[in-house]
């Protein structure tokens, strides 16, 4: 087996990177909810994280990576989502600056969030090239040091702080359960899980609209999804190289769910918990719902990922 | 000065009474709101309460004074809302059953839990005089123990015990506000403050649309409010005589707020902190967005009374 490119070392060292500017999310319980699932469910909230998703805590990490000079020229990125504005915020602490490319079609209240953090936004067309040419272009010219919202070390390494202090927090888990998109935070929790507590397993949980995880595990080679659709726009991304690698190696499946499994488990959370889950948060909650003889264990940690939804444009409301 | 039907003690020994079944809710800040409110703010979040409200605290509370032999006979209430499913579950919790009059038109949600913690349920007309002479009807045929949703001092004492949580947890305030229907919640918050932190203020929010308390504080009487339309369902109640003494005495004053007041409070809330409150929670939010003149002091104690909410008719998607 190839040595990793992220070790358990490394997420400590971003835990203590972090720590001054990231929350120490709270990890919720509710009876209700384990009672319908029949399962005693650890909720690791990254819904209260700032600016309110666990991309926060990998954006931190890679920001306080790079040297003063770095810092200076500044960084940048492409991202519609929640990478955008951790980075945006991130570099803003830092004394440094963001340029990010958007597509043109990303939402208002994203646009607003970023550019409230002073990041400066290039807009281009909602193309992966195009993102990807507009990007290389502002690199080029800029001299900014890229991060990359996933396929990144640093992100990796500051997204699997979310499953230390969960690990922290509660004992004997036997199951952790985390989101996948682009497979940042998957592999982060990964490494952290299987270093800290080998008896647990991690399982990732994506939509069925959106299989590349699930179709990679199956064919051993990245398999990336076209233009999928669905509720769950944080998970839209395919894995990366560095990702995937981890993942393979490390988690011990992944579970796909219905997009009616997930706005029914979004709406249980918001119902139950009286907290405000975004549908990609929600996810392994659905594969809890639909799918629990896939997941062994009874005592099983959740990863909610975030909480920045249109509140004018709910699932359930359409 | 009439001696007050609770006194310091009494709120003192329902915190006893309750603590085996009520959760200890959490107090929450949210930065942004600071910065858009200019105040440091502390959330009481009994949204998070079971039940999801600060109503399973003084029913529990009356409920523990029951002797065994009131116990055995039942008790009986009339309700639309958060006291019926709390004294339904407070009930259950004892050995006790209850007997709740709802009006025909009460949200299938909320019938629906009221009988999910196993209360009988009589429907009748949603008028005032109904309710109450259905309600008389069974107290006289089932011999059934009233505990009315507000005018009650075992009901007044549990619903206080919130506030002096608060301030366990917080020093200094120089404000706490509550929102006030029939007034439970904001007199028995008057009482806990008042003696145990003379120097706080206690202001009292309420929707203009049922502006009963504040006309009652302008006349030196009870003003009920007749049929109020307010998106606030759990402030149509207008003062009992035990509550409005309290307040009366207690209350610095009432602040009124116009409905899109309470909806811009009530999304400001869901958006920054990533938690559901229901509409007469976040009156007292709309007071601060709305009249922060009138409201003196930096350091503000806000109790969120509730997170029962009908997520199919959220209020900014009419």
């Amino acid at each position: 087996m190839a040595k990793l490119c992220v070790q358990l070392e490394d997420i400590r060292a971003a835990a203590g990177r972090i720590s001054k500017h990231a929350h120490r999310t709270p990890v919720l319980q509710s009876v209700s909810i384990n009672r319908i699932l029949g399962a005693e469910l650890f909720f690791k909230c990254e819904n209260f994280q700032k600016v309110g998703a666990f991309k926060f805590r990998g954006a931190l990490n890679a920001i306080a990576c790079l040297s003063e000079e770095k810092l200076k020229r500044g960084v940048a990125t492409h991202s519609s989502g929640n990478h955008a504005a951790a980075l945006a915020r991130a570099a803003k602490l830092a004394g440094s600056n963001a340029h990010i490319v958007m597509p043109s079609n990303a939402s208002t209240v994203k646009k607003a969030a970023v550019e409230g953090y002073g990041a400066t936004i290039t807009y281009c067309e909602p193309t992966l090239e195009a993102r990807e040419s507009t990007l290389n272009q502002i690199l080029a010219r800029e001299g900014r040091s890229l991060i990359h919202p996933y396929n990144d070390p640093r992100i990796i390494a500051g997204q699997g702080t979310a499953a230390l202090e969960l690990l922290e927090e509660v004992k004997d888990l036997e199951v952790v359960m985390a989101p996948v998109g682009g497979g940042g935070l998957l592999s982060g929790t990964s490494i952290a899980v299987s270093e800290t507590l080998p008896s647990a397993s991690v399982i990732g949980a994506e939509p069925l609209n959106a299989d590349d995880a699930y179709r990679s595990m199956q064919s051993g080679e990245i398999e990336p999804s076209h233009s999928p659709q669905t509720l769950a726009d944080g998970l839209l991304t395919s894995l990366g190289d560095l990702t995937f690698a981890i993942i393979k190696e490390l988690c011990a499946g992944i579970v796909t769910v219905s997009e009616e499994s997930i706005i029914e488990a979004m709406r249980l959370v918001w119902e139950r918990m009286k907290i405000v889950i975004e549908p990609s948060a929600a996810v392994p909650v659905a594969a809890l719902l639909e799918k629990r003889g896939e997941i062994p264990g009874n005592r099983v940690g959740v990863i909610l990922s975030g909480g920045n939804v249109d509140l004018e444009r709910l699932p359930w409301a359409r």
